[in-house]
């Protein structure tokens, strides 16, 4: 499908050859390039289309990559990669060993700085432009592209904050579609569609924070573009330039429907019609299981409230949305508000339900340690996406809750193995618990067609043994238990092999502790999480209280940081899968 | 001292009684109370002192304990706690056993929420808003008093973004004094200066944002105070009260020198004169240590830079900031932003020192993650108060910072034993590391009264051999060897003692601990940090690596939350001193 011009642009001083016709066509061909590709090969959609002509004018313009170029988030920067000598290899796009979803430097080196996680793009700017500028690099010049929703996180406006207070020379282009992956919230969103209403009073928000503003304008619009970026580039000081563009521009169907093709999955290309999943009568995803219980928890206890932040389809927590608006709430990408408020909330007796993400639970590390957990406020947080998330790749991964959040004292920490488990536990939870709760789950589908059952109350720090065995008890945690009782069923070593769901990382089940290792010889624990402080290390902690010292092997994901590839493939190269816990278990068998 | 009013004040509904001339008189008595107290017990003097007057107008007008109210920070809360039944505890204030120095809702049903760190208040009012307006509590107000360094950081944002954009009823009061701890720093500050002047233009940055804003007002004024709260306490939704106010007023002194008075030890509660220290040649704190020596080195290599979020005093990168201030940076408090910067320069080649307390570096856990252990970008992270910093108690300890960083692949972590050996990690890791470090160091003094020596390099992942033995040995990290090699001059028993200072918790040195588990029958470590997934843990995880069965006894701080108190009791009461230490040496020896 190559035409004329894409397959020549190896880099971009090929861009700034073109003539202004040879851009506008070479803006054709781009789009339908990226809508070739994902269609087949899935992916971040809607965004990079969005950016098309803006991808093309920052490259024409600016001298890449000795100029500094930061993608915030790195959702749109398929354009960016295809014209940065990636075109060849795009279709490996998230793939094992293909190239990155998301900015990377390692890739290539007009990948400045990698994103993933939002809102990161002016902070890392500055910094350069303020690395130039003690350098003595006075013609470089940096830029940095941010949504309308990341530029609403509060790190977003601490790089602001500062940026406005020094004198770098750097370029903030607001990218305004009105949407991150769901629609934008908050009050700077109401405020940015004043601005483009005209209906904004005279002072523009970022002039009081001491940027030279520029905007709206149309971000579609090529030779503007181009033209306006000309004239920034020789002013000096912090500048903002505001475009409204449209999300999926260019193909009708993503334009209409933004959030479900801002990474649709395979599509036609030509129609944008989103091909039909064969039929399967399967398991349903842990996010919609949560979707699903909290309206129907929230339905009999008035005092449950839902939070997510930005994250309403991923989370499911949109459900709720829909059925209960009054009592769900889309904060806007703001882990760290999310979090407090829910606090707050539950200091005044409601019961929260705070959705994150394992991964954005990060950004609000501080505010589950200082807000709910010395206050011990009884907030209930579900952590989807825990563990391996597959092509989203290593910014994106769940492996270090366990870790980070078992060191906090008052917190409970628990991991369904399936999606009963999972209902359960909210269910307990919105009950009244004495502490607050981390409920951590995977991306991805359960193992339970009929999930829908009557609740039942789960007991705070019990265990559940699935299996007794004499020689090896293999403890797991969360959901890839399923994989261990399938292994255990496959070897049909019942005699030998115990299998205990320990269900709770904090409080341990210490008696049922003291059970399998007064009754079996080995242990093994299994986690889809990082090795290092995490599951495995709290149960060697017990067993050292206990003074034990039968042999302990800890399957977990090993110190290093995993890249993208299927779930499947990823759980294989960190050596959590089946065939590494049949080695361990034939390892200690043929040692007896 | 107490005079006519404040020793019948034992509630706020008691300050409702008084007339204008009698609220106007309890203003003075208070401030004196404040200073006669701290002047003797020492404090947080300055941030409390500045809003006597808005203390007692907000309990005057508002229905505490009912309405909410919440203080940022809660530096200033002195006055909040004195009317609010406290007034005779409160020369326990910071004490063991005594009251909290910051707003704790288990002392108090006037403390709605627990605050130390800051910009928090935002979220969590406009989570109790959120609640009474579902729970039908139409008559309850909700305030925050947040100050205008607190308000410019990120989480404060996000807390306005999202407030702006609902319709509760909240007061937020800016209490803008133009500092924190130090100067207020940021683009916002520059742009409230201009409000202030009048110099601003004529939209409003909070009015972009949906708040009804008042103001600037003068905070001292009381009778224009209570007038502005009556009036706002009819207005619904989202309001916003700007006052002017000038910290450590009614004191000259502390209103001349507002850094040195934001806590300043013991003074002269007429003159305001500090009192002398009586002079003893003691070895330096450590934080002294950090700032001389980043400008020794910053002066030999052009591509360190040093970078502090709003602590230029407390870390003292105060000392560069003078010296070389093109290349110190106080970003505000805006600990993300500030590693991401750290991040973005060490991608341009800088050498970046991001120094942040231990326990605010939660705030920016995300970031160090993504930005710089994902990318491996080689950030000096150096982090002070690690370890239990004493009378700040619950909300400052650096406890879990250990914990929370080992499971972060790339990272190498340190924790100098003294001051030198801070010196030399300094040194080693401004000339190049492959790897972003984190340098933990407590709060107080070194050992060492000739510390600045030369430098010379720290092999990286190498602990050092301080004491041979052959029963027990004693794996200490950081400062805490200290005691470690005190109680074994102590106890004499050099020949079945061993010590060594691991120096690196990550990555350890498996070669000096192979000989250890070899040499020794029983194993003990210390850590001045929690004891879940610790260091202690590090060293569990590696003895089950090389399936060693040789008892271990981990010596750290247990899984609570610990209060305040000077550093030494609470040491003894985590049980990480030495007659613990003593104990378990006993206990093994004994046993043999």
């Amino acid at each position: 499908m190559l035409q004329g011009i894409l397959q020549h642009i190896d880099s971009p001083s090929d861009i700034r050859q073109l003539t202004q016709v040879e851009l506008t066509q070479l803006t054709k061909e781009l789009r339908a390039f990226i809508i070739d590709i994902v269609a087949t090969k899935e992916g971040h959609l809607g965004a990079s289309l969005g950016v098309v002509e803006l991808t093309i004018a920052l490259h024409y313009v600016f001298n890449t990559p000795y100029d500094n170029l930061i993608w915030d988030v790195g959702h749109q920067a398929y354009g960016h990669k295809i014209l940065t000598g990636r075109r060849d290899v795009f279709h490996t796009n998230r793939q094992l060993n293909g190239i990155s979803g998301f900015p990377n430097r390692e890739e290539s080196k007009y990948d400045t700085f990698g994103t993933g996680h939002s809102s990161t793009s002016i902070s890392a700017i500055l910094g350069m432009a303020i690395a130039s500028h003690l350098k003595g690099q006075t013609d470089k010049r940096h830029i940095a592209v941010i949504g309308d929703a990341s530029i609403a996180s509060g790190m977003a406006f601490e790089g602001l904050n500062h940026a406005g207070d020094t004198n770098p020379n750097i370029l903030i282009v607001l990218n305004d579609n009105a949407i991150g992956i769901d629609p934008s919230v908050g009050a700077l969103k109401k405020y940015l569609t004043n601005v483009k209403k005209g209906t904004a009073k005279d002072e523009n928000i970022f002039e009081c924070l001491n940027f030279n503003y520029t905007g709206p304008i149309d971000g579609h619009d090529l030779p503007l573009l181009i033209k306006e970026l000309v004239r920034l580039k020789s002013i000096p000081g912090p500048k903002l330039l505001h475009l409204i563009t449209t999300k999926g521009k260019g193909l009708k169907k993503a334009e209409e429907n933004q959030v479900v093709y801002h990474a649709p999955g395979k599509f036609d290309s030509t129609t944008g019609d989103l091909l039909p999943k064969p039929y399967r009568d399967e398991p349903p995803k842990y996010q919609d299981v949560f979707g699903h219980t909290i309206v129907e928890l929230a339905m009999l206890n008035p005092r449950i409230v839902g939070i997510t932040p930005a994250m309403p389809t991923g989370s499911s927590l949109k459900y709720m949305m829909d059925r209960i608006p009054e009592r769900a709430f889309d904060v806007g990408i703001a882990e760290q508000h999310a979090v407090t408020m829910a606090a707050g909330m539950a200091a005044e007796g409601m019961v929260p339900f705070c959705n994150i993400y394992s991964t954005f639970l990060q950004r609000a590390y501080d505010q589950v340690i200082h807000d709910v957990a010395l206050q011990n406020l009884p907030v209930i947080f579900c952590l989807d996406r825990a563990g391996i998330v597959g092509q989203d790749g290593a910014t994106h991964h769940g492996l270090f809750d366990i870790a980070q959040l078992r060191c906090i004292p008052n917190l409970i920490i628990f991991a369904p193995m399936n999606e009963m488990e999972l209902r359960d536990i909210m269910y307990t939870a919105q009950l009244g618990l004495d502490h607050p709760i981390a409920i951590r789950y995977p991306r991805g589908r359960g193992v339970i067609l009929d999930w829908k059952q009557k609740f039942s109350k789960i007991p705070i720090g019990k265990a559940q043994e699935l299996q007794k065995g004499t020689e090896i008890a293999v403890l797991s945690i969360g959901h890839i238990g399923n994989m261990v009782s399938e292994l255990l069923h496959e070897i049909n070593n019942e005699h030998l092999i115990g299998h205990i769901n320990m269900r709770f990382v904090k409080p341990l089940d210490r008696k049922m502790l003291l059970n399998v290792f007064n009754e079996y010889s080995n242990i093994i624990t299994i986690e889809d999480g990082c090795s290092t402080g995490g599951f495995g290390s709290a149960i060697l902690e017990f067993a050292n209280e206990i003074n034990s010292r039968k042999p302990i092997s800890i399957i977990g994901v090993p110190d290093t940081f995993l890249e993208h590839g299927t779930v499947e493939e990823l759980h294989s190269i960190a050596q959590i899968d089946k065939i590494t816990l049949r080695k361990q278990i034939n390892n200690i068998l043929n040692k007896d």
